[in-house]
């Protein structure tokens, strides 16, 4: 219930309503369950005010997210509220022609090309880039180009980046950050996954 | 990207199988932004696992939530998927004739009677109860007593409850505890809530 009073009002010129409808850069981090989930429960609040969504999941695998998937492209798809793209590595990024000739590496920053030639297009108004912590951490597209390409982006567009181990530049340049801490998970007990739960 | 073997396998008797099916509880706690988010993201997943899913949503205003009710809602009528049942304390709870006379307190209470009720009959196989670690934290829903109840449960139903402080009873029976900490957060530079982030 964050309903309330901001406890600063900053000095930065801004009205109320300019500052309120800032569009914001959220990043879901940590060790923990829910970074995924967050962000597509956000999408749902996105959709629900007829945003355009353009989801980039940079996963190698297309297995995950199949629920998550779906309900929005039915979402997307019934007339009420906002559309959905949803763009997976997993399975080739759609608009890459001769997919099968690239390592991971490579498909990693195909997809960032792609983001950023939306976010100049104004293509979307929240864009969830799905596990697009880990090709930051693992060196393949630059934190740095991501700060600027995200800081100076036109127009009112969101963006939510889930994964572990952000990296401090995005951190610190995100309005909004998450540490999904892991208190308690049923693997360590001795339990897999299961359908309806983690997919 | 939380796929692998479990570290340990448990000692329970039970085969890989039963224990994967095993019903889960699972908690999202912390002060930090997503709790409820991903709670409706893993609504998600059961939808599309053609799940029943019951979410009894325990806040006084009825204001929050408006995206994900009504995305879930369309997903519930969509005809693909799961049903959605949606119960809120804050219009007044839908099974329950003279709630006006009923102070939150009350309400909260009820709102579990219908909740105990429900696992009883094995209504849903999905419970989101959101927002339910405050009636317990302020002691009008005896923590001890959730903890007998959901441990006793019949059949295979999945409760997921939200909130802050939820208390340690909780957070032991539970199977998945994630602690949402605050890492950053727009109203700490002064900027308000907005709708699609929001709500």
């Amino acid at each position: 219930m964050p309903q309330g009073q901001p406890s600063v009002v900053p000095d930065d010129g801004l009205t109320t309503r300019q500052r309120r409808n800032r569009a914001l850069v959220l990043v879901h981090t940590g060790i923990g369950k829910g970074k995924s989930t967050a962000a597509f429960g956000l999408a749902l609040r996105a959709w629900n005010q007829g945003w355009p969504i353009g989801v980039f999941q940079f996963v190698k695998s297309a297995k995950w997210k199949v629920g998550e998937e779906n309900a929005l492209r039915v979402l997307g798809a019934s007339g009420e509220g906002g559309t959905v793209d949803w763009h997976k590595m997993g399975e080739g990024w759609s608009w890459v022609q001769r997919d099968g000739q690239m390592d991971n590496e490579e498909k990693a920053r195909e997809g960032w090309e792609q983001v950023k030639r939306d976010l100049a297009a104004e293509t979307y108004k929240l864009y969830v880039l799905d596990e697009f912590a880990y090709p930051m951490h693992w060196g393949w597209v630059d934190p740095d180009e991501v700060v600027s390409v995200l800081r100076d982006r036109p127009g009112t567009q969101h963006v939510v980046i889930t994964g572990r181990n952000a990296p401090g530049q995005i951190v610190d340049l995100a309005d909004l950050v998450t540490d999904m801490s892991k208190v308690k998970h049923p693997m360590d007990a001795g339990q897999k996954g299961q359908r309806g739960i983690e997919w």
